[in-house]
């Protein structure tokens, strides 16, 4: 049996949270925090780590939206919205900013943990590709700034391509450092020297 | 108004697909193929390239998943699963073989529209990222290729890496191909001359 799953818990309607908030721990869940306006939800997530973020709302605001858009930014976590407005401008807005799972009419008890345990899935498969993406774009990034320092030995030593990058190598492990940041010193200090 | 979504349902279950196609057609879908076994799947959904595919099941088969698996590598589309299995292995499960809708106990025709809305808008989303990963992943491999182009020019002909580029930049240009594919063919030449 694994842990209870800790929630954050926000509250984007006028109404009291009472009817969310006794569904899901009566589900078994542990609600770590409330947030009354999204004011300070990356912050609040950022410090607490919660397993989901959950959304209780009408129909999602500008404001709301706004926060989760900042949230997904830098300290994405799987976000539930469980709504009233299922029109698809609002369920794309949603999608777009960064929700999980947006789900209408579906708060039923017996749902909540499915819902949850698909939109934790959901998010760790996205995890994977955004993880993907930001690795390939600093192997490029490094790939470059390499190559540019390559050049640069080929050029001022006049030698070739695989002597270049076993200088640069050479000059890393004996460092300790890494090659495409001893590449990042060479090209800047020859920038420097003009 | 939307014209109205293009669906190909799955049966996955022992059934007739009688309750869910009724659902659909009564919200308004239109059902433009349905496939007994997941067996031909990809090719249905790469010749009729539906709005997304439905599948309906009492919990997924292994065969159904490896069938999803090898759509979403070859012919991805937003997948909606009805289903009444909620464990958490099942779960990520479908998750990982391309499900993009996991939708536990949730076959109430007025949530199917949302429903559908939330997986298609989640799977242009993913895409995106998909194509950004496909396209970082080409970059890297040009740069690649283009590098050891250009250090093959250095050192034969003795010039600097902007005498390199403008000589590959040229020779496309003349040629009217791309970059990367006159770096390929020129390491290739090369590497055949030895």
């Amino acid at each position: 049996m694994n842990k209870a799953l800790r929630l954050v818990l926000v509250d984007d309607t006028e109404r009291e949270l009472g009817a969310l908030r006794d569904a899901l721990l009566a589900a078994g869940f542990e609600v770590i925090a409330e947030v009354d306006s999204a004011f300070a939800l990356a912050d609040v997530v950022a410090r607490l780590e919660p397993d989901a973020v959950i959304v209780d709302t009408d129909s999602p605001s500008r404001d709301v939206l706004e926060h989760i858009a900042v949230m997904h930014q830098d300290a994405p976590r799987p976000i539930v919205m469980f709504t009233d407005d299922g029109s698809e401008a609002r369920i794309k807005e949603a999608i777009r900013a960064g929700v999980t799972a947006y789900v209408v009419d579906g708060l039923s008890p017996a749902r909540l943990k499915p819902v949850l345990d698909v939109a934790i899935a959901r998010f760790d498969e996205e995890r994977k590709l955004r993880n993907e993406l930001a690795d390939t774009r600093q192997q490029l990034l490094d790939r470059k700034i390499i190559d540019r320092a390559k050049g640069l030995l080929m050029k001022r030593r006049n030698i070739d391509e695989d002597a270049a990058y076993q200088l640069l190598r050479k000059t890393a492990m004996t460092r300790g450092q890494k090659l495409a940041e001893v590449a990042r010193q060479l090209v800047e200090a020859t920038e420097l020297l003009g």
